[in-house]
């Protein structure tokens, strides 16, 4: 057998992904190597402080506070420390010496993958981040690769294992949403300060991801409309279940036929991270605790589902030493690396342009004539209803008769809902709004 | 914009897959060369018949028996006809030429893979075949890819939508397998003559392509233990539903650590397709009807489903499409094409060596003891029971009782299966062997 020639790699962030990456590295060296066509030296780990403790045992002699100098000398840098600096200028000088990069950098790669992608292209070197979206699942390469010549209509992601777990919770006990994410954390599937989950903030980065490689666009942040779960209450959950749906938080990006608005009209790409009710039957309904799946529609594959654990520092070590043999082959191989195309320009499509059905809870008065005059103010706004189910309550001791009135609307534009919910709220027989919550898969 | 290179595609066979691949070659140019980085030209199509009536309007002079002259000319090679010749000698043929070869011939992969890989790779050409197995699913790309710095250590497919279909049924309706065949080809589910699909000589292609991948390892047709599902009777599915399983046909790929046996012990992997038992909240019992699904295990990644539609013509051509694009922008890009590790040698195990849970259905006398001889039966072979569970029928008429008696195993091996099978079958309390299903996922 001929020898193989050695690739040294930089790591950058030792936490909980990278002290696994790191392992593996060691650990499986040799399997590595064969399915690289290469050793992938361990050159160093850069981090903070170099006598941290760590998740696992690593040799000392590896951990540097000197990323600069780790970074000059690799063929193949993996970013794992999070952040936007000095994660940003660690991974565009790798580039520019022509190292391929690996990062799991969400947030970095949702603000500023033109730059990275520019530079890669330059360099004729990989960037891949397989990891940034729902950790071990192979979802951005499948999308890049095995759908290239297909055409993506939507994409549907359970993509925060965080937010999915106390969804979960909610639904299966009944519980508020405080008590789930008290659970939440105590089992170690939320941070001490889990605003970056339930705000849908982690979850939109992931949508700008997906929505720019399903769409061959660069959708950024600031397209994405976040919405998190914080308002979720236990009503809506049960009020929910008993409809047939069960509420989980997306990251949505669809391709919709808009007619003449501020964007001009014509094709648009609608990104947003909300909760969203889903039957029961559908696929990604059946995804439970801090599971992720990822559901996609296309024109000739129609649907396919991808499904996995999102998290975790082991599972997102699989994805990101997928990338490294990948990128590593490419080095062996020789010939640029391939980076996705993103010749389209679709336009992202504000909020109030999103179509998509509608769940609405009303409490209203209970006397003759509500459901006629509630069914023609919605008829009025060109909202057609689905689904229209009223139920009595009588107050057993004031014997006082409520009446709650559940609505589906079938497909509209959320400024047609908007506007329809406000007039909704002007009549006197409505005692409160309830809930206004998307529903897809119907 | 720069004037983009044009590739000229040779597609040969025009079938169900064959005429979408053409369609969409035609009608989605534009697109197709912006993923592609070059123009697609269908330069061709060769089939028996040219005068034959085809699923989609194509134009005339696209088609040629000369099969030949068509690959001479080509940069991209499609081969859609199915069975091995002419089919080998037009690929091999190509593949000498340098071009890239995409196919969906599984039968063919299946035998002769080796040498088809070793003519790309002395030809620095990609082949690829992401259409052989599970339709438009994308499932070996991630696997060779994604998955590359991973160990997976099983697979569970339902790679054959007819079978699969046909169990569903069976499951739903209670029908038998008769019945069930008939509606699958009435509805068009299943071919005439379903032979292929039933004895499960389909799915054992399919399992062989995938155990090679993932263990990165040769595994041919004959290394794969073959039972079809002709022999699954509609009380299989209800005592299974009873028992909260659900029967499917899988193709099974897992490495396994055996003891000293005939093939020296050590690691090897076992490959078989057969009707297995699943738990009813196993993520595969809710693949139904025609649909696909792959379940894969790796060391890191932990549990990864991918699931689709396995068969169609459209859904087959978008993963065709896929392959064709990223041959084309290896193409593009230059370099050599990226064909699969395969640098293991791994063990193909005999059915034998085969370690699974069983369940076992018994119909026994109904009188005291019996429960203690056959547990101690099992106990003396090695077997250890799971759960056991006796009912006692009582015929209204001639007021006779008689018990049936249900058995799940721990992980046995099949020899000692079939050995403890064999000693319960001498039993006098014995009436019948009603039935020996594997289980998996428990």
């Amino acid at each position: 057998m001929t020898e193989l020639r050695t690739l040294k790699v930089a790591l950058l962030g030792c936490g909980n992904v990278g002290a696994q990456v790191a392992r593996i590295l060691i650990e499986d060296a040799d399997t590595l190597a064969a399915r690289a066509g290469a050793k992938l030296q361990l050159s160093g780990i850069a981090v903070r402080n170099v006598h941290a403790k760590r998740d696992v045992d690593l040799p000392q002699d590896l951990f540097t506070t000197d990323a600069d100098t780790l970074v000059k000398d690799a063929d193949l840098v993996i970013e794992l420390m999070g952040g936007i600096e000095p994660a940003r200028t660690l991974i565009l000088s790798a580039l520019r010496n022509g190292a391929c990069v690996v990062t799991g950098n969400k947030a970095l790669v949702a603000q500023d993958g033109p730059t990275l992608h520019e530079e890669a292209d330059k360099a004729g070197v990989q960037l891949s981040y397989e990891a940034a979206v729902a950790g071990a699942i192979p979802i951005l390469r499948p999308i890049r690769d095995s759908l290239a010549g297909d055409r993506i209509t939507r994409v549907l992601g359970i993509v925060n294992g965080t937010t999915n777990f106390i969804l979960d919770q909610m639904d299966t006990t009944g519980a508020q949403f405080a008590d789930a994410l008290a659970e939440a954390q105590r089992l170690g599937y939320a941070e001490a300060d889990p605003t970056a989950d339930v705000e849908g903030h982690d979850a939109a980065a992931k949508a700008a991801i997906l929505a720019s490689l399903s769409f061959h666009t660069r959708f950024a942040l600031e397209n994405v409309h976040c919405e998190g779960i914080t308002s979720v209450t236990a009503a809506d959950i049960a009020a929910a279940k008993d409809a047939g749906f069960v509420i989980k938080l997306l990251a949505i990006a669809e391709k919709l036929h808009v007619a003449d608005t501020e964007t001009g009209g014509g094709e648009g790409v609608s990104v947003r991270v909300h909760p969203t009710l889903l039957p029961r039957e559908h696929p990604l309904a059946a995804v439970h605790g801090a599971f992720n799946a990822v559901f996609i529609e296309a024109e000739n594959a129609g649907e396919l589902m991808f499904y996995g654990q999102g998290a975790g520092g082991t599972p997102t070590a699989s994805a990101v030493l997928g990338d490294l043999v990948s990128a590593a082959r490419s080095l062996v191989l020789g010939g640029p690396g391939r980076t996705e195309t993103t010749t389209g320009q679709v336009a992202a499509l504000p909020i109030d342009a999103a179509v998509t059905s509608y769940y609405i809870g009303l409490d209203v008065a209970d006397q003759p004539g509500v459901l006629a005059r509630i069914a023609q103010l919605f008829a009025e706004h060109g909202v057609s209803i689905e689904i229209m189910r009223q139920t009595i309550h009588r107050d057993a001791e004031s014997n006082v008769e409520s009446a709650e009135l559940r609505i589906v609307t079938h497909r509209a534009s959320e400024a047609a809902l908007a506007a329809t919910v406000e007039a909704v709220k002007g009549l006197d027989v409505i005692n409160s709004v309830t809930s206004v919550l998307r529903v897809e898969g119907v």
